[in-house]
């Protein structure tokens, strides 16, 4: 018999505006605000879960449309989810979506046959960590519990490290005290002020901004200054096969691993086999059906899950092990997010099997929360909790105030960095890959 | 802080001996008794988790070295099962067990450096079962709630035909109504027997023991007399490639796939190119490490998933979403066993994602058990119970008894169905693969 506790009764989908600092990457620079997205289901024991994902309106959308099947599902039947995103793909319900909407923004962001799976795999994790939490409430146990336990008490995480402006070139607009990095000097004393603040022991810089020669440089520089913290360097796919190749060359023996050189399974394999350095991807393998190709290629060492894409917190368990029985590496990648992704990541690497590195965090740059108690980095890790659920309680107020500013600022619900680059940049365009 | 109710405060090891009937194989035939053993966790909080697995003398002593180490645990963790084995593997205590027992007996079931990773595959399976029946009690929550809650309210087995003797030769011997089969119109009685009282919907014929003509034969006629229901074969790997490839040709459209035609994943390989028959395996893929070159050379469509030995309920998932990343279908390998298995099958299988054909099971031969209420195939399929844990009592009594003939017996304790076919075949020797 189905425990009646455990029925969800209401399902609340809360989009959200949050402050983002001017970070750069290879399409230009993080906007003032960013979206993402808040779930809460509600029970009829009483007890909540909550979830948070990527915010894009089309997210948005497919989420309404799924969401609709919930009521009357347990909390415990997180796996079911699976069969909902089913139904969802296959439904009525999906034609109702503006198809404008659905494909010619999906297309924006991911390409081919992989976006709607992409989309789907979001749903089912993002209501699956607020199943969790809410079953966790609901039994006293937490998140971890129901993934067999974690196996570590700490996870690690790294320096997330941006070439950066010193703010969004607008006094109204949201701004920090970390000042611009534009150059090597600038990327070395940000990795002190993040060591120093957070204790991190592991430093990641996101390239694709400067010429490769530059951000070589700069990985060097932070090397040398922290010759103990293992460094990664991430251009986001931006260099043709053959720059990756040289790059690659140059820092062997200096980086424990480079992010995506370049674009593709086949250049991602050339590079590897041309340089024998590590290789990470959050690019090239982003769904379980990718997998087979990039292993008989030897395209990743290192898969970087995104337990918001992957489709949760079970599939990061799944994938851990494929990861062993692969002989690969497995961190977990990281986009601008607040205190509940943070602490659905601690439950589900704190109970991920196999060769686990740092994980990505961008959440030191992020001034907001929507948690009563936001997360503090001690020696660059924080502890996977044993409170029920997911050991966080929602700041309902802070959500409110943020989802309002969502309802207000309608430009910004899309994020585009291309266009926030253009303020500083008049003729900037998206560039081309290989841009290197 | 840790759910002090959860502690693991005594871990029983009981090793019994089951009746068995006398089922052949390509080895020889079952003996009259075959070992299992039973293992019991208590907890603080008053409730025990009970898990069931091969009794084979080496796995029995392994198992004690391994569960001194579990005395304080809680049984929420049972994912750090897999640290427990690996402290098992190096640790000093291992070499208090004698290493001809360890080193000799393995040998015997397995080669190759795989030997110990499938026994301590084995240890943490049974414990996890054990963990996760006794948290369930502990929380009021079914076990399948732990690996995600259950996509399928039944799961279907298939009826398992083998050839048989009428009895083990000996009046004194235990027996059962089933009677020989040893030809063709046999094997179809007994089919008959299997769909009328279990409605099994699949049927699987064990084979490797008549030349494979005969044995084709067989299944052709098995399928004639149920049109409906997919059919399959298994010689356990005793055919050469070559005459796995002639045997697959000529069942080509009547198995619903061909279960180990031959050893090895080349030949393996090698059958399915030639052939396009779907093929199974619970021989060339036993472990996690396997798959790779097994998806590489494309040797297997189906893996043939047994909990007890690919790590438990939870590696069983992990299982199911590899076969579904690679295009494979799933299924349950089955050997004699009793309720409790039985009832973590159920679990398992209840919980797992993708192609999951009708499970295997031995059930049905088996005319004792170690739970209070046996289960009851109906249309063969069982249901998948919403009770507490696994759903099961432990027959202590049962227990008991079945330990006590384990004491009195041991010349029964170490399987051996080669020197069981000397009574009916005095000259039978183990046949060297291929042996046709």
């Amino acid at each position: 018999m189905a425990n009646p506790n455990f029925t969800v009764t209401r399902v609340t989908i809360t989009p959200i505006l949050i402050q983002d600092a001017p970070l750069l990457n290879l399409q230009g620079v993080h906007q003032p605000y960013t979206p993402r997205v808040v779930v809460k289901v509600e029970t009829q024991g009483g007890e909540y879960g909550v979830g948070e994902t990527y915010g894009d309106t089309e997210i948005i959308e497919y989420l309404k449309v799924f969401s609709e099947q919930l009521l009357g599902l347990g909390v415990d039947q997180s796996q079911s989810l699976w069969q909902v995103a089913r139904k969802t793909l296959t439904g009525e319900a999906i034609r109702t979506i503006d198809p404008g909407l659905v494909s010619g923004k999906l297309s924006r962001q991911v390409t081919g046959d992989n976006t709607l799976v992409k989309v789907h795999n979001t749903a089912v994790s993002v209501f699956e960590v607020a199943f969790l939490d809410a079953l966790g409430k609901l039994t006293g146990l937490p998140v971890h519990t129901f993934l067999g336990g974690k196996i570590r008490d700490k996870v690690d995480f790294a320096a997330y490290l941006f070439w950066r402006f010193a703010d969004h070139g607008d006094p109204g607009l949201p701004t920090d005290d970390w000042g611009a990095a534009l150059d090597v000097p600038g990327i070395v004393a940000q990795a002190e002020r993040f060591v120093r603040d957070y204790g991190f022991k592991s430093i990641k810089l996101k390239g694709g901004y400067h010429p490769p020669e530059i951000e070589a440089e700069a990985i060097i520089a932070v090397k040398q200054r922290f010759p103990d913290h293992p460094v990664r360097l991430d251009p986001n796919g931006i260099w043709s096969a053959e720059t990756g190749t040289r790059i690659a060359k140059e820092l062997d023996g200096v980086v424990e691993y480079l992010e995506d050189p370049t674009m593709g399974l086949q250049g991602m394999a050339e590079v590897h086999r041309a340089t024998g350095v590590q290789l990470a991807t959050n690019m090239c393998v982003t769904s379980m059906d990718q997998i087979p190709e990039a292993v008989s290629l030897g395209s990743t060492q290192v898969i970087l899950c995104d337990h918001h894409y992957w489709g949760g917190l079970r599939a990061t368990q799944h994938l851990s092990r494929i990861c062993q029985s692969f002989g690969m590496g497995l961190s977990m990648h990281s986009n601008t997010h607040l205190g509940v992704s943070l602490a659905a990541m601690l439950h589900g690497a704190g109970a991920a099997e196999g060769d686990l590195h740092a994980c990505d965090t961008h959440r030191p740059w992020q001034r907001e929360d929507i948690i009563t108690i936001s997360h503090t980095f001690v020696d660059g890790a924080l502890t996977v909790p044993d409170d029920p659920g997911l050991g966080v309680e929602l700041d309902e107020d802070a959500v409110a105030r943020l989802h309002q500013r969502w309802l207000d600022m309608p430009e910004m619900r899309i994020r585009d960095d291309v266009a926030a680059m253009r303020k500083f940049q008049p003729g900037w365009r998206k560039p081309v890959a290989p841009r290197w």
